[in-house]
């Protein structure tokens, strides 16, 4: 089942590192540690191997991938040979990763995406092309009245005046042109009523938001620790400190904001209740794409005996991810097939702000994600 | 549904805490707080309530329980105000807690605590009582052939020599009263074979091992966490401060082997491999009874990059594992009830090193839980 | 030598846990812990004793000091039963704290609180009195060009309009009335050319600024250690979570800001460069008076290796500040007594941001100490 | 001032890393940053530059010093390009790295050692040689009469039975040629009557032991800070986890107790009393060369409020301990240079377990070691 992965953002830390490590384990340079579908639990014939997923994308960037690869390779993101090693690899993919189309409206733009992505799929004759967003997080975006209408939104998308954020309007032009979007970030994406109407007309899957990579990976399985044992939390502080790329992005305060509330979401959907404290993030650029969080917990147990519980996670943002959106590529191919439409709830196990009311807890969403795979078998079976 | 709990070690500090808790709760001054069956998922008539829990047990200490109580107050393990508002009910509770028997051999000393057991649940009325180990830790006793055997056991037990460590005598003269016996404890208590004979042949139930409240408890929801992910765990290396009795006694080397073996199982039965790294456990008297543990844990993700991950839990030991100590009773008086027989392999979710081959992820121990108290109600329904 | 200590904030937690604590040393209910000059290092004939301080004070809060006593006992900032020893006492200090006056320009407060001054000094037959602001940290002020000038602000403080924060007409209202002044907040104080020229024309000496009682006090010895070590350190990021009313304060981004940067000149001063990497103050209103530090530094070594250090540091502010204030009324006491005027820079042991041109490093810091003490001794002796 | 540096251990890491890292300093690849001589307040024409050292040494072992920085590179313990780039430099040290000798008696190996010396000083016309041991630590040493008085330790070498532990071996081998020993770790070295009284015989200085390089260089100012403001240390509790050669080694009890005495040393003399905890030290293969360290401190302030402080301290053991070795060597020879003999007690800034009853604070040491290279200075000059 040969697909497309078309990734927003095609020249970043997140995106280079997939290609570099989906072409290092096809070449039986690398194990796919980090690849949750490759536990024997997850075993499906739905979903596509790794070796069988092709790469394109757009970005505003214009660092080549082989350059990028090598940068990663410097700075111990991934090892240096394997950057090495997938140089004339990258060579290919680079003439498939496109300058994002610059047009006079936001329909131009969209038909323009549209384009891009049907060459693609007819040049490597390709069953589905999955679009992933991992661009960097956009600011929140101002609400608008066509948000909520399709047919408003394609009127407002002809006029002069953007309408949708660039997420959103990636969104659009995949859904347009027949392919599942999943963002990966915390932007907008498909999440918008004219969007969600979009992707049932053309009988499509949408996944999302924000992939769970670090510190809110650890809080869901601390705080249902909590919860099950009874045990009261009455504080619970976050300090995350970032470098790269995403990290300057984020220490601005809109998408800071995003972010952070992104992050504490977990806290009250799995205790039942808010505790006091907030979650920061701080770029710290040295850092680069090595991400230091430190958490503080206060907690009170039985006859209101004060406790508390610390932990630092010291994690590569890149090499975190990259698993994840191989994963999630080959997760929502197999849903497109078996013909699931409309938003992936059973994709929360990924994401920190997952769509639809889903358990916050991982065990649960991990429980979701394989009754999930099991289902596509049958439906793919069945066709 | 009156319940007797019967605790070997009545007069320590776990001990007194769960029976101030019970008077507490019941007089209405505190809040149920790390009592796990408060959960709304886990309520079944089923379960007797923590009102209808009465108190006895041995002690080789003779420390007035109201004067435990104090020292906990002024240390502040409980609030100073129960633990005064608490002493005429202690005082009651004072007349059910007896000086560990003395005798010639340990089939007479069995037979002393049996008589205990019985006038304890006569003078009460009680429809059961289950007999809780919270005494500190024993070294690994020696291997005895006699404890493969129940008859050769019996036969044993009538020689001079001591055949079983203080922890499974106390097992077998529960059982022998008919009583279900739990050990909250690391050292043996029912868990040899000539002991689950006697359990099976008097249609008991019995459970153990070693109260999960701490470290363990973080490890049984982070090992799954990296499972999960498919991150490969290099090292887990654990520190654990504590003073008070018990980490006196476990500084003793034979105790500690025994202590730090169970504290890793975990690793190996949810990860399916065992990283590098030990558990340590060393005695720091100025803690008392607050217990200091910190883990580093070394991981590797996609293509091989080293990251890390480091936590500390300040827990005071009392308060976490008094109100378990209520939880087990009154799930063992359940239990017990509706025919349950051998090992209780359904209350792995408070253990660190639990009875059988059951899961170790918290997660799953805790749906094995609620499923079984579904089935105590049914079954006592059913009688 | 009879000792008034002055403070401003009277009603406070670091000003009435300071009266308990003189009140319990004098009764010898405690020991001095955490007062500097009581090490034997520092020891002088020429500094008042801790039983020779006379405490009043003002303050916009009207609780009365026992009660705020009690709670401070209650919330185990102090013990319990210290606060209830020293209730008498503090009645009697209730009779010199007075509400802060108002009246219709900042030059008739002035006047009214040197009225105060001077009838505690009279009602007391105190050798001197020293004003210490303890009162919550203010916005950083409008620059106003009466600042510069002794004159012109004389001729401003008679007009309608504010022309000085609180703490700084404070420290005028101090020194016109004779007083020495010491800031221990980030506020501004004395800290102005107009009231340098006027503690010099009144022979008068001044302290500050903002006690360094936690994160920054370890700080002030890391520091130079990477430095004596010739380690580069990269970057050095901190979070402070406080509860408390200084808490709430703070996390004002005005009060944040002054107080960040205070925390941050250590690092410059004693590395001689500035790693990157900021200073987080996040109120948390459930720590109350006890906070959480968490501070990240990454350094470089030989050939560039690069390496991590954490800390974390959870200290109850008024236990750390309170023996600092003594130390601090006493010291400057003796200061006036020998003869010094202008600013104390040789207390500059006690604050994150000292006046003048000093080291940041605590050891030489300590060592000004001394040979200030030192210095009072002989210059009280010769006259 | 061309200077010899004797490396016993001269394969393992830290020899290997002060190499490359001389040789790299020399051929302006890198930064001397860790130097402790680089500081400008240390600068000195008596001391011999890094540019004017030789190297040679005795191992056990007979890896390549090229492989072996090769291995460090991948490692990461060195940067690889550097590792590369000393290849040639790196073989010509090859020619004076031998085995350590074998013989029939004691006296013989030193007789054989001393002769390795000569012809190294001879070949390379060096105005002086330092033997400096970096080889992994020892168990203590069995106590022999022999040590407390040189002729009765000449007569003993000569005996069939070993008495002196390796190190102290290389020490009176290199006394006896003449030249100053230093040892950086915890083995006795020259610290023993016999070999005092040999040193000062031969008009040379020793020094030493046990390289302070991490989680004791972290208490040697922390430590003081505590004392400095008279806060009651009550527990400090630490662990070490460490792979490589040293931490396999340190693994063993009796290595392991002589190496925990010497890093809690610093904390009885710091404080005036020794808190309760203990030092552990773990071997944990994995982490290589890279160690991590995490301490517990709990302690009591004001009116006996109990507070914490808790650091991890993640280092590259080998990046810390080679610039200092190179200190070392640098310093003693000037030392020698300048006449000085016995024990180098002016050097307790590098150790953990220093020499003499000297200053264990880091800024005393700091200052007695600026004050000891002033005087060579001028020692030099005069002569």
């Amino acid at each position: 089942m040969s697909t497309g992965v078309w990734l927003i953002g095609a020249r970043g830390s997140v995106a280079v590192t997939s290609m570099i490590g989906a072409l290092a384990v096809r070449a039986g340079l690398a194990e796919p540690t980090g690849c949750v579908l490759e536990s024997p639990e997850l075993h499906s014939d739905a979903l596509p191997g790794i070796d069988e997923l092709v790469f394109g994308g757009h970005d505003i960037s214009s660092i080549p991938l082989g350059k990028k690869a090598a940068a990663l390779g410097e700075a111990g993101i991934v090892p240096a040979r394997l950057a090495a090693a997938v140089q004339d690899a990258l060579l290919e993919i680079e003439q498939d990763v496109r300058p994002l189309p610059v047009r006079d409206t936001q329909a131009e733009i969209a038909e323009s995406i549209g384009a891009d992505l049907d060459g693609f799929r007819r040049r490597h004759l390709l069953d589905r092309v999955v679009v992933i967003n991992v661009s960097t997080t956009e600011p929140a975006p101002r609400p608008h009245p066509a948000h909520a209408d399709l047919d408003a939104l394609r009127a407002a998308l002809d006029g002069p005046d953007p309408v949708l954020p660039p997420s959103a309007l990636a969104a659009y032009a995949a859904l347009r042109a027949g392919c599942p979007y999943v963002d990966f970030t915390p932007s907008t994406g498909a999440r918008l009523p004219a969007l969600d109407a979009l992707a049932r007309g053309q009988g499509l899957p949408y996944g999302g938001h924000d992939g769970k990579t670090g510190e809110t990976l650890v809080k869901s399985v601390l705080a249902p620790m909590f919860a099950l044992r009874n045990l009261k939390v009455r504080t619970w502080s976050g300090t995350n400190l970032l470098g790269g790329g995403d990290g300057a992005n984020l220490a601005e305060p809109a998408a800071n904001a995003a972010k952070s509330a992104s992050k504490q979401r977990v806290l009250h959907e799995t205790l039942g209740y808010t505790p006091q404290g907030d979650t920061r993030i701080d770029f710290v650029e040295d850092l680069d794409d090595f991400k230091t969080a430190w958490d503080l917990i206060t907690f009170e147990g039985f006859l209101g005996t004060r406790m508390r519980m610390e932990f630092t996670w010291h994690g590569c943002d890149s090499a975190l991810a990259a698993p994840l959106v191989l994963d999630l590529a080959r997760l929502t191919a197999a849903a497109h097939a078996a013909g699931r439409t409309g938003p992936l709830t059973e994709l929360a196990f990924f994401f920190k702000d997952p769509l639809g009311q889903v358990p916050h807890a991982l065990a649960e969403q991990w429980k979701a994600l394989r009754d999930a795979v099991a289902a596509f078998d049958v439906r793919n079976t069945r066709r």
